[in-house]
Protein backbone atom coordinates (compact mmCIF):
# COMPACT_ATOMS: atom_id res chain seq x y z
CA UNK A 1 0.00 0.00 0.00
CA UNK A 2 2.80 2.17 0.82
CA UNK A 3 3.92 2.76 -3.04
CA UNK A 4 0.82 2.87 -4.16
CA UNK A 5 0.02 6.17 -5.87
CA UNK A 6 -2.88 7.80 -3.74
CA UNK A 7 -5.33 9.60 -5.71
CA UNK A 8 -8.49 12.12 -4.69
CA UNK A 9 -11.53 12.28 -6.87
CA UNK A 10 -13.24 15.13 -5.59
CA UNK A 11 -16.95 14.77 -6.70
CA UNK A 12 -20.02 17.08 -6.69
CA UNK A 13 -22.21 19.43 -8.41
CA UNK A 14 -19.86 23.04 -7.79
CA UNK A 15 -22.93 24.95 -8.14
CA UNK A 16 -21.32 27.29 -7.60
CA UNK A 17 -17.47 25.86 -6.29
CA UNK A 18 -16.56 27.86 -3.54
CA UNK A 19 -14.10 27.77 -0.51
CA UNK A 20 -15.87 25.01 1.57
CA UNK A 21 -14.94 22.41 -1.22
CA UNK A 22 -11.43 23.56 -1.56
CA UNK A 23 -10.34 23.68 2.02
CA UNK A 24 -11.96 19.90 2.03
CA UNK A 25 -9.95 19.11 -1.13
CA UNK A 26 -6.46 20.54 0.54
CA UNK A 27 -7.44 18.65 4.07
CA UNK A 28 -7.94 15.80 2.51
CA UNK A 29 -4.75 16.21 0.10
CA UNK A 30 -2.75 16.35 3.16
CA UNK A 31 -4.31 14.04 5.39
CA UNK A 32 -4.60 10.68 3.47
CA UNK A 33 -1.01 11.86 1.53
CA UNK A 34 -2.85 12.22 -1.80
CA UNK A 35 -0.28 13.11 -4.91
CA UNK A 36 -3.43 15.22 -6.53
CA UNK A 37 -7.26 15.72 -6.45
CA UNK A 38 -9.03 15.33 -9.09
CA UNK A 39 -11.96 17.74 -9.14
CA UNK A 40 -14.94 16.23 -11.08
CA UNK A 41 -18.03 18.37 -11.88
CA UNK A 42 -20.89 16.24 -12.11
CA UNK A 43 -23.01 15.94 -15.01
CA UNK A 44 -26.21 15.16 -14.73
CA UNK A 45 -26.30 14.00 -11.30
CA UNK A 46 -29.32 11.20 -10.50
CA UNK A 47 -30.34 12.88 -6.78
CA UNK A 48 -31.06 16.52 -8.88
CA UNK A 49 -33.07 14.80 -11.57
CA UNK A 50 -36.04 17.48 -11.06
CA UNK A 51 -33.93 19.99 -10.06
CA UNK A 52 -32.67 22.58 -12.49
CA UNK A 53 -29.03 22.70 -12.16
CA UNK A 54 -26.65 25.46 -14.06
CA UNK A 55 -25.30 23.97 -17.29
CA UNK A 56 -22.45 21.48 -16.79
CA UNK A 57 -19.70 23.65 -18.58
CA UNK A 58 -19.83 26.74 -16.52
CA UNK A 59 -19.87 24.40 -13.84
CA UNK A 60 -16.91 23.08 -15.08
CA UNK A 61 -15.43 26.44 -15.69
CA UNK A 62 -16.00 27.58 -12.41
CA UNK A 63 -13.74 24.55 -11.07
CA UNK A 64 -10.78 25.12 -13.41
CA UNK A 65 -10.81 29.01 -12.16
CA UNK A 66 -11.09 28.00 -8.49
CA UNK A 67 -8.09 25.24 -8.85
CA UNK A 68 -5.70 26.54 -12.24
CA UNK A 69 -3.25 28.06 -9.68
CA UNK A 70 -2.92 25.00 -7.05
CA UNK A 71 -0.47 22.65 -8.59
CA UNK A 72 -1.60 19.45 -6.86
CA UNK A 73 -5.87 20.03 -8.02
CA UNK A 74 -6.93 18.88 -11.76
CA UNK A 75 -10.44 19.34 -13.08
CA UNK A 76 -11.74 16.26 -15.42
CA UNK A 77 -14.46 16.77 -17.37
CA UNK A 78 -15.64 12.97 -17.74
CA UNK A 79 -18.85 13.28 -16.01
CA UNK A 80 -19.53 16.44 -18.09
CA UNK A 81 -18.94 15.37 -21.29
CA UNK A 82 -20.67 12.00 -20.42
CA UNK A 83 -24.13 11.79 -22.43
CA UNK A 84 -25.28 9.66 -19.54
CA UNK A 85 -26.17 9.99 -16.00
CA UNK A 86 -23.40 10.20 -13.81
CA UNK A 87 -23.37 7.88 -10.72
CA UNK A 88 -20.37 7.94 -8.60
CA UNK A 89 -19.86 3.86 -9.03
CA UNK A 90 -19.31 4.57 -12.99
CA UNK A 91 -16.80 7.71 -12.10
CA UNK A 92 -14.56 5.43 -9.73
CA UNK A 93 -15.18 2.27 -11.77
CA UNK A 94 -13.55 4.88 -14.94
CA UNK A 95 -10.74 6.00 -12.67
CA UNK A 96 -9.83 2.53 -11.76
CA UNK A 97 -9.91 1.58 -15.31
CA UNK A 98 -7.42 4.25 -16.35
CA UNK A 99 -4.82 4.39 -13.70
CA UNK A 100 -4.83 0.81 -12.73
CA UNK A 101 -4.08 -1.08 -9.77
CA UNK A 102 -1.23 0.82 -8.91
CA UNK A 103 -3.61 3.91 -7.56
CA UNK A 104 -5.33 3.68 -4.41
CA UNK A 105 -8.02 5.94 -4.85
CA UNK A 106 -10.32 8.40 -2.66
CA UNK A 107 -13.44 9.70 -3.45
CA UNK A 108 -13.96 12.94 -1.33
CA UNK A 109 -17.89 14.55 -0.85
CA UNK A 110 -19.75 15.75 1.55
CA UNK A 111 -20.78 13.18 4.37
CA UNK A 112 -24.43 13.26 3.36
CA UNK A 113 -23.62 12.68 -0.32
CA UNK A 114 -21.55 9.93 0.71
CA UNK A 115 -24.10 8.12 3.36
CA UNK A 116 -26.43 8.46 -0.02
CA UNK A 117 -23.92 6.70 -2.30
CA UNK A 118 -23.55 4.13 0.45
CA UNK A 119 -27.01 2.69 -0.26
CA UNK A 120 -26.45 1.45 -3.72
CA UNK A 121 -26.45 -1.51 -4.87
CA UNK A 122 -23.11 -1.99 -6.78
CA UNK A 123 -21.31 0.22 -4.00
CA UNK A 124 -19.23 -2.83 -2.42
CA UNK A 125 -17.49 -3.61 -5.45
CA UNK A 126 -16.05 0.15 -5.65
CA UNK A 127 -15.21 -0.46 -1.98
CA UNK A 128 -12.38 -2.69 -3.57
CA UNK A 129 -10.49 -0.22 -5.02
CA UNK A 130 -11.39 2.96 -3.25
CA UNK A 131 -11.94 4.51 0.00
CA UNK A 132 -14.52 7.05 0.77
CA UNK A 133 -13.99 10.26 2.76
CA UNK A 134 -16.82 12.35 4.16
CA UNK A 135 -16.58 15.53 4.84
CA UNK A 136 -18.31 17.38 7.68
CA UNK A 137 -19.47 20.43 9.30
CA UNK A 138 -18.16 20.71 12.65
CA UNK A 139 -20.75 19.26 15.33
CA UNK A 140 -22.34 17.01 12.31
CA UNK A 141 -23.84 13.98 13.93
CA UNK A 142 -23.55 10.97 11.95
CA UNK A 143 -26.95 9.47 11.92
CA UNK A 144 -27.59 5.83 12.60
CA UNK A 145 -26.57 4.31 9.93
CA UNK A 146 -26.24 0.44 8.87
CA UNK A 147 -23.35 -0.19 6.59
CA UNK A 148 -21.88 -3.59 5.71
CA UNK A 149 -18.32 -4.35 8.28
CA UNK A 150 -16.58 -3.84 4.31
CA UNK A 151 -18.05 -0.58 3.72
CA UNK A 152 -17.75 0.60 7.38
CA UNK A 153 -14.26 0.40 7.04
CA UNK A 154 -14.17 2.23 3.60
CA UNK A 155 -15.23 5.80 5.01
CA UNK A 156 -13.10 8.26 7.13
CA UNK A 157 -15.19 11.42 8.24
CA UNK A 158 -13.23 14.41 8.13
CA UNK A 159 -14.33 17.71 10.15
CA UNK A 160 -13.95 21.11 7.98
CA UNK A 161 -14.95 24.44 9.62
CA UNK A 162 -15.35 26.13 6.47
CA UNK A 163 -17.93 23.83 5.23
CA UNK A 164 -20.36 26.21 6.90
CA UNK A 165 -20.10 27.40 3.32
CA UNK A 166 -22.84 26.23 1.28
CA UNK A 167 -23.55 26.49 -2.71
CA UNK A 168 -26.73 27.22 -1.95
CA UNK A 169 -26.52 30.20 0.20
CA UNK A 170 -24.35 31.26 -2.20
CA UNK A 171 -27.40 31.00 -4.61
CA UNK A 172 -29.43 32.70 -2.44
CA UNK A 173 -27.03 35.37 -1.63
CA UNK A 174 -26.80 36.06 -5.34
CA UNK A 175 -30.48 36.30 -6.44
CA UNK A 176 -31.31 38.85 -2.84
CA UNK A 177 -28.33 40.70 -4.71
CA UNK A 178 -26.01 40.17 -1.43
CA UNK A 179 -22.30 39.98 -1.54
CA UNK A 180 -20.77 36.38 -1.58
CA UNK A 181 -17.21 38.02 -1.31
CA UNK A 182 -14.55 36.00 0.39
CA UNK A 183 -16.74 32.72 0.29
CA UNK A 184 -15.34 31.66 -3.14
CA UNK A 185 -12.25 32.99 -5.30
CA UNK A 186 -12.76 36.08 -7.22
CA UNK A 187 -12.63 34.18 -10.73
CA UNK A 188 -15.32 32.65 -9.94
CA UNK A 189 -17.31 35.44 -8.21
CA UNK A 190 -16.21 37.13 -11.47
CA UNK A 191 -17.37 34.68 -13.82
CA UNK A 192 -20.79 34.67 -12.02
CA UNK A 193 -21.52 38.18 -12.18
CA UNK A 194 -20.59 38.15 -16.24
CA UNK A 195 -22.45 35.23 -17.04
CA UNK A 196 -25.29 36.34 -14.96
CA UNK A 197 -25.61 32.90 -12.75
CA UNK A 198 -28.20 33.10 -10.18
CA UNK A 199 -29.89 35.67 -10.68
CA UNK A 200 -33.27 35.75 -8.94
CA UNK A 201 -36.14 34.60 -11.70
CA UNK A 202 -39.57 35.95 -11.64
CA UNK A 203 -42.72 33.98 -12.40
CA UNK A 204 -42.39 30.29 -11.21
CA UNK A 205 -39.26 29.44 -12.81
CA UNK A 206 -36.70 28.74 -9.91
CA UNK A 207 -34.02 27.53 -10.37
CA UNK A 208 -33.06 26.58 -6.87
CA UNK A 209 -36.54 25.25 -5.87
CA UNK A 210 -35.95 21.43 -5.90
CA UNK A 211 -32.74 21.82 -3.45
CA UNK A 212 -31.63 18.48 -2.54
CA UNK A 213 -28.74 17.77 0.61
CA UNK A 214 -26.00 17.70 -1.70
CA UNK A 215 -24.96 21.40 -1.58
CA UNK B 1 -30.64 59.29 10.55
CA UNK B 2 -30.80 58.95 6.69
CA UNK B 3 -28.28 61.44 5.78
CA UNK B 4 -25.86 60.46 7.77
CA UNK B 5 -22.76 59.04 6.87
CA UNK B 6 -22.01 54.92 8.32
CA UNK B 7 -19.04 53.80 8.74
CA UNK B 8 -18.10 50.03 9.95
CA UNK B 9 -15.48 49.83 12.50
CA UNK B 10 -13.87 46.12 12.61
CA UNK B 11 -12.03 45.25 16.11
CA UNK B 12 -10.42 42.01 16.34
CA UNK B 13 -7.00 40.86 17.13
CA UNK B 14 -6.30 39.33 13.69
CA UNK B 15 -4.04 36.98 14.67
CA UNK B 16 -4.47 36.12 11.87
CA UNK B 17 -6.83 37.48 9.84
CA UNK B 18 -9.29 35.07 7.61
CA UNK B 19 -12.22 34.86 5.81
CA UNK B 20 -14.43 34.65 8.01
CA UNK B 21 -13.11 38.11 9.35
CA UNK B 22 -13.78 39.41 5.43
CA UNK B 23 -17.03 37.94 5.19
CA UNK B 24 -18.51 39.01 8.12
CA UNK B 25 -17.19 42.73 7.65
CA UNK B 26 -18.51 42.56 3.85
CA UNK B 27 -22.29 41.43 4.97
CA UNK B 28 -22.19 43.78 8.04
CA UNK B 29 -20.97 46.55 4.88
CA UNK B 30 -23.58 45.47 2.44
CA UNK B 31 -26.93 44.81 5.61
CA UNK B 32 -26.38 47.94 7.14
CA UNK B 33 -25.55 50.38 3.77
CA UNK B 34 -21.98 51.34 5.45
CA UNK B 35 -19.74 53.27 3.69
CA UNK B 36 -16.94 51.82 4.24
CA UNK B 37 -15.50 49.42 6.96
CA UNK B 38 -12.27 50.44 9.08
CA UNK B 39 -10.27 47.27 10.15
CA UNK B 40 -8.77 48.10 13.69
CA UNK B 41 -6.36 45.54 14.67
CA UNK B 42 -6.30 45.61 18.78
CA UNK B 43 -3.07 46.92 20.19
CA UNK B 44 -2.72 44.98 23.34
CA UNK B 45 -6.60 43.63 23.91
CA UNK B 46 -7.14 43.67 27.93
CA UNK B 47 -9.08 39.97 27.20
CA UNK B 48 -5.57 38.49 26.35
CA UNK B 49 -3.31 39.93 28.49
CA UNK B 50 -1.99 36.82 29.87
CA UNK B 51 -1.98 35.05 26.53
CA UNK B 52 1.05 35.56 24.02
CA UNK B 53 -0.07 37.32 20.94
CA UNK B 54 1.73 38.24 17.73
CA UNK B 55 3.30 41.57 17.57
CA UNK B 56 0.76 44.25 16.36
CA UNK B 57 2.83 45.36 13.37
CA UNK B 58 3.24 41.99 12.27
CA UNK B 59 -0.47 41.82 12.49
CA UNK B 60 -1.41 45.13 10.86
CA UNK B 61 0.43 43.71 8.06
CA UNK B 62 -1.39 41.31 7.12
CA UNK B 63 -4.51 43.20 7.73
CA UNK B 64 -3.30 45.24 5.05
CA UNK B 65 -2.58 42.50 2.50
CA UNK B 66 -6.17 40.64 3.35
CA UNK B 67 -8.01 44.19 2.63
CA UNK B 68 -6.21 46.35 0.14
CA UNK B 69 -8.38 45.32 -3.10
CA UNK B 70 -11.44 46.03 -1.49
CA UNK B 71 -12.37 49.75 -1.95
CA UNK B 72 -14.63 49.87 0.76
CA UNK B 73 -11.85 48.24 3.63
CA UNK B 74 -9.20 50.37 5.08
CA UNK B 75 -7.24 49.58 7.66
CA UNK B 76 -6.52 51.72 11.02
CA UNK B 77 -3.37 51.53 12.92
CA UNK B 78 -5.06 53.51 15.91
CA UNK B 79 -4.82 50.61 18.26
CA UNK B 80 -1.21 49.25 17.46
CA UNK B 81 0.07 52.79 17.68
CA UNK B 82 -1.13 53.32 21.33
CA UNK B 83 0.81 52.75 24.08
CA UNK B 84 -1.85 52.19 26.48
CA UNK B 85 -4.14 49.41 26.33
CA UNK B 86 -7.10 48.89 24.15
CA UNK B 87 -10.90 49.12 25.15
CA UNK B 88 -13.54 49.80 22.32
CA UNK B 89 -15.11 51.95 24.54
CA UNK B 90 -11.55 54.42 23.91
CA UNK B 91 -11.49 53.84 20.24
CA UNK B 92 -15.04 54.06 19.24
CA UNK B 93 -15.01 57.46 21.12
CA UNK B 94 -11.99 58.62 18.86
CA UNK B 95 -13.70 57.93 15.85
CA UNK B 96 -16.29 59.43 17.15
CA UNK B 97 -14.50 62.59 17.93
CA UNK B 98 -12.19 62.67 14.42
CA UNK B 99 -15.57 61.77 12.36
CA UNK B 100 -18.12 64.31 13.71
CA UNK B 101 -21.68 63.82 14.63
CA UNK B 102 -22.96 63.42 11.28
CA UNK B 103 -20.93 60.02 11.46
CA UNK B 104 -23.50 56.84 12.59
CA UNK B 105 -20.70 54.29 13.57
CA UNK B 106 -21.10 50.81 13.68
CA UNK B 107 -18.70 48.34 15.94
CA UNK B 108 -18.88 45.17 14.08
CA UNK B 109 -17.06 42.07 15.85
CA UNK B 110 -17.93 38.53 17.38
CA UNK B 111 -20.96 37.90 19.32
CA UNK B 112 -18.74 36.79 22.18
CA UNK B 113 -16.72 39.60 22.24
CA UNK B 114 -19.83 42.02 21.94
CA UNK B 115 -21.17 40.18 25.14
CA UNK B 116 -17.97 40.94 26.93
CA UNK B 117 -17.92 44.73 25.86
CA UNK B 118 -21.39 45.13 27.31
CA UNK B 119 -20.27 44.37 30.44
CA UNK B 120 -17.95 47.25 30.65
CA UNK B 121 -19.32 50.31 32.86
CA UNK B 122 -18.38 52.89 30.51
CA UNK B 123 -20.24 51.25 27.39
CA UNK B 124 -23.47 53.13 27.41
CA UNK B 125 -21.50 56.47 27.00
CA UNK B 126 -20.40 54.91 23.90
CA UNK B 127 -24.38 53.60 22.82
CA UNK B 128 -25.19 57.12 22.19
CA UNK B 129 -23.43 57.08 19.20
CA UNK B 130 -22.49 53.79 18.16
CA UNK B 131 -24.52 50.36 17.13
CA UNK B 132 -23.23 47.34 17.94
CA UNK B 133 -23.44 44.80 15.11
CA UNK B 134 -22.67 40.86 16.87
CA UNK B 135 -21.69 38.37 14.59
CA UNK B 136 -22.41 34.80 15.43
CA UNK B 137 -21.47 31.42 13.93
CA UNK B 138 -24.79 29.53 12.20
CA UNK B 139 -26.83 27.96 15.71
CA UNK B 140 -24.60 30.06 17.81
CA UNK B 141 -27.48 30.40 20.46
CA UNK B 142 -27.72 33.51 22.86
CA UNK B 143 -26.87 32.89 26.56
CA UNK B 144 -29.66 34.54 28.91
CA UNK B 145 -28.21 37.94 29.11
CA UNK B 146 -28.88 41.01 31.10
CA UNK B 147 -28.35 44.39 28.98
CA UNK B 148 -30.41 47.69 29.81
CA UNK B 149 -32.67 48.43 27.31
CA UNK B 150 -30.81 51.13 25.69
CA UNK B 151 -27.45 48.24 25.36
CA UNK B 152 -30.17 46.02 24.21
CA UNK B 153 -31.71 48.60 21.62
CA UNK B 154 -28.22 48.57 19.81
CA UNK B 155 -26.92 45.50 19.41
CA UNK B 156 -27.52 43.59 15.64
CA UNK B 157 -27.18 39.96 15.85
CA UNK B 158 -25.48 38.83 12.37
CA UNK B 159 -25.38 34.87 11.03
CA UNK B 160 -22.13 34.09 8.76
CA UNK B 161 -21.45 30.70 7.90
CA UNK B 162 -17.81 31.37 7.50
CA UNK B 163 -17.27 32.12 11.15
CA UNK B 164 -16.80 28.47 11.81
CA UNK B 165 -13.29 29.59 10.37
CA UNK B 166 -11.12 30.77 13.49
CA UNK B 167 -8.03 32.26 14.10
CA UNK B 168 -7.03 29.62 16.95
CA UNK B 169 -7.70 27.13 14.81
CA UNK B 170 -5.44 28.36 11.48
CA UNK B 171 -2.81 29.07 14.31
CA UNK B 172 -3.08 25.15 15.45
CA UNK B 173 -3.17 24.35 11.84
CA UNK B 174 0.58 25.85 10.91
CA UNK B 175 1.85 24.58 14.34
CA UNK B 176 0.56 21.02 13.05
CA UNK B 177 2.12 21.43 9.38
CA UNK B 178 -1.76 21.65 8.64
CA UNK B 179 -2.68 23.21 5.42
CA UNK B 180 -4.61 26.74 5.74
CA UNK B 181 -5.08 27.77 2.24
CA UNK B 182 -8.38 28.86 1.15
CA UNK B 183 -9.16 29.68 5.10
CA UNK B 184 -7.04 32.90 4.35
CA UNK B 185 -6.10 35.26 1.50
CA UNK B 186 -3.11 33.83 0.03
CA UNK B 187 -1.03 36.85 0.74
CA UNK B 188 -1.52 36.28 4.31
CA UNK B 189 -0.89 33.09 3.67
CA UNK B 190 2.11 33.58 1.84
CA UNK B 191 3.25 36.31 4.91
CA UNK B 192 2.92 33.40 7.98
CA UNK B 193 5.23 31.06 6.42
CA UNK B 194 7.63 33.92 5.42
CA UNK B 195 7.58 34.90 8.62
CA UNK B 196 7.49 32.03 10.64
CA UNK B 197 4.42 32.51 12.42
CA UNK B 198 2.56 30.53 15.20
CA UNK B 199 5.08 27.54 14.14
CA UNK B 200 5.41 25.01 17.11
CA UNK B 201 7.39 26.23 20.16
CA UNK B 202 10.04 23.95 21.73
CA UNK B 203 10.30 24.60 25.19
CA UNK B 204 9.64 27.51 26.72
CA UNK B 205 11.26 29.77 23.92
CA UNK B 206 8.06 31.36 22.07
CA UNK B 207 8.49 33.12 18.48
CA UNK B 208 5.38 35.03 19.45
CA UNK B 209 7.33 37.01 21.88
CA UNK B 210 10.51 37.85 19.70
CA UNK B 211 10.48 40.88 16.92
CA UNK B 212 10.57 39.45 13.04
CA UNK B 213 12.58 40.63 10.84
CA UNK B 214 11.11 42.38 8.17
CA UNK B 215 11.49 40.58 4.70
Amino acid sequence: MGSKRRIGIMGGTFDPIHYGHLVTAEAARHLFGLEQVIFVPSGRPPHKRESRVTPADERLQMTLLATVNNDNFIVSDREVRSKRMSYTYDTMRSFHQELGDEAELFFITGADAVLEIMQWRKIEEVADFCCFIAATRPGYRLESFHLSPKLAENIQFMEVPALAISSSDIRRRVAAGEPIKYLLPEPVEKYIAKHGLYLAQDGCGSNFAEESVVK
